[in-house]
């Protein structure tokens, strides 16, 4: 029995298709953001990935219909200045370290039959404190992207991350290199305690500026700004408890 | 070396048959369901399934004859309204995530080569807190299924279970859905405290009205009621140590 | 990559023979017991068994020279009435359910392949006490083998070991019943605190006398006596502490 | 999907070369060593090693370009006395015991492939208490090869280590027996307490003896002082607290 079990629905010629993959991690925060981009490029669902090294688990929908625990893949044609783009979403990724080696490998496989030209994975950079001003940080695998990626406000800083890209962002950028195609893991800061939309915003913005599109922010933004407001409440409540210290640096 | 191994005993021809899952879970509900309806329809068994999946072990009868651990398959001719009907029973599921997916899979495959029509999957559904009236909840693989499954009892309410259906249950609908076969799952409600007749109880009623059998459950009240006194003697303790008061909503 | 490696050192003809298998257990029972009668009887070692499933590890000789760990196969012919016998002996068993399968399964695949007529797996049934009388417990894949047993010392006891066999032991006898060959597992009892050679030794004489063979049994037996000595000490201890009761039945 | 993949970047024509493995483990002390001497010998890489078994994780350089986790394979051609030499190292080993097996094994064939004389595999043998005078203890496939070892200034000493040799450099040599190639496993004496430059430059020391190369140890000597003055401090503090007492030996 294979591992891994691709259903194709469709199988849509493209050209030269960039794939962006945002699966949940380190704040959530490329989930966020591959999902909130999708939802407003309208994407075609045209194939699933199902595994063994994903959760044992169906979840349901309000009809109490199920659906097996899987990852998805969507396309959008013509967006922007003109590209294909593919989406890889999903609820999880693999229970294992050699289940998502697998899953990406998988992947960067796919991505290769159809001709995909460029892949930008999506992550979280977590620093463990809140952040003020989003940076979105990049890591790629051939030096002559670093360009114009910088010019999108893709920051690139030596030592971050330091302990380098866990899990499917780093493996699918990893083992495309191997495979020939150019990638980038752009990773939007976050404190990682949080669900965080603002890390995700940031990263959608960048991503727009690539691809050329208008992006609504005014549902991420109403989240952000819940973030924002318990974020606030945690510095008052510290405030307090310190008998009103200015000094919040550690926080903020 | 194969990780499954199926021993057929026989290959027996079954007219578009159903297919009846009950494996050890939340309560034990969906396992003494199982168990308790093919004792009282009485079935042949024809194949038994062996696996590097499920733990180690042999167990022994009363005359010391070791028995591998296993799964295994019944079949009963002509139930009720004139249906064939397979039943999945064992003692254990899969010890890992990865090894409880190959198992559902090799199930459904066997389901499809013998045109196995329809899938129930019997389970728990822990709701922490003793259960008066057990409610018996559905998912399904097709929206088409329900307003059968309501007409027999079947509950179908919106976020439960919330954290969907884990293990042989969950992923035995998911990949039937995948194969193109009608499934559904019923969660017999349990405190998932103990060991739960009452809950098979309730699934074995909805059961039987789908089949349209006669079904004794004395045994199973017998049971039943055994839980009922030992709830009772739980609330009567929480009552003295409270000091007699008389909320006692939290355990029923 | 296969996950376990047979090496044949020779490929000996036998006349339908017996498997002895004594691998580490429960008080080491079964493993010291297969080693000590394999030493008596004086044996041929004809095969190695390496796999990915046994710990990753070499062991040094005196003179430092490596061995990978691994399982061994000995063969000695003509044995009391004139039987061809084979041992499994060796250091571990699997690390993991999956592997103790996987390597059970080679070992009746190559019994299969070698003609072998009979399997006996030797362990330990930890009782969590001190034994005075060391029972040998048996379990058998056929209940016609039952009563030859018996007439060897083997005792059939209902219900024990409750938990059924677990490892090795358990799934040699399981899977060769699956195979069409008899087996039975032979547990010397235990209590399970120590490495134990009383447990051996009473393993060893049922099978001296279901082989036909004189055994010398000084070097288990002092061994044996080291470990009254040390049952004896605590006894002693317990008692002081206990300030002299008479009731010592929990260690005895 | 394979679990291993080599990536060739070149096939070098090498006679009858020696492979020397130096990966993470005990005090690093055989990576150290490894890195230390190819750095000197000067290597040309010539292929990498990716496999599902290491950690799920790109690396990045002071560019921001990601370099999936993996091991590497150096050649330098004609060394001391005219022997080429092949470098295997890495940041990590396998995960997983199986992992690391299957890792080993895949080693040990490239060798065979590769026409590998003999293969000197590098760890560490950690004493749990600082060393004075590093010794370098060695295990052999070939009782034949201890002689000359013995020249170069490898110990061999009944009993250590106690425990055998866990992982890479244990699995290697011992698989090289099993395939007919010539392995010693040289481990440098090491506290366990910190990354060990001291233990590197013996085992360094021995290796230049054996290659009959000249090496510059400035680099490991200025990073073994730095331990020295570390321990020298260690056994300040620990003096004081002791309230000055002569006895450290426990630390010396």
């Amino acid at each position: 029995m294979e591992s891994i079990i691709n259903v194709l629905i469709e199988e849509p010629e493209l050209q030269s298709p960039i794939l962006i993959e945002g699966l949940p991690g380190v704040g959530n925060v490329g989930k966020l953001a591959a999902d909130h981009l999708l939802e407003q490029l309208g994407g075609v669902k045209f194939a699933e990935i199902f595994s063994r090294h994903f959760p044992p688990q169906v979840v349901l929908d309000e009809d109490g219909v199920v659906s097996l625990v899987n990852n998805e893949l969507y396309y959008v044609r013509n967006v922007g200045r003109g590209v294909d783009v593919i989406f890889l979403i999903g609820d999880h990724q693999g229970l294992t370290p050699e289940g998502q080696f697998d899953l990406a490998r998988n992947i960067v496989d796919m991505a290769k039959d159809m001709g995909v030209s460029r892949i930008y994975t999506l992550g979280g950079y977590g620093i463990g404190k809140m952040v003020e001003e989003v940076r979105v940080l990049g890591a790629v695998t051939h030096l002559s992207m670093k360009e114009d990626l910088q010019s999108h406000g893709v920051l690139f800083s030596p030592g971050e991350p330091g302990a380098g890209i866990v899990g499917a962002s780093g493996l699918i950028v990893g083992l495309a290199q191997n495979a020939g195609i150019e990638a980038a893991c752009l990773m939007g800061e976050t404190s990682g305690y949080f669900v965080d939309p603002k890390g995700a915003e940031a990263l959608c913005r960048v991503l727009a500026s690539i691809l050329g599109v208008e992006i609504d922010f005014s549902d991420l933004e109403a989240k952000a700004q819940q973030i924002d407001v318990i974020a606030s409440k945690i510095k008052e409540m510290e405030g307090s408890q310190s008998g009103g210290r200015e000094d919040l640096g550690y926080i903020g």
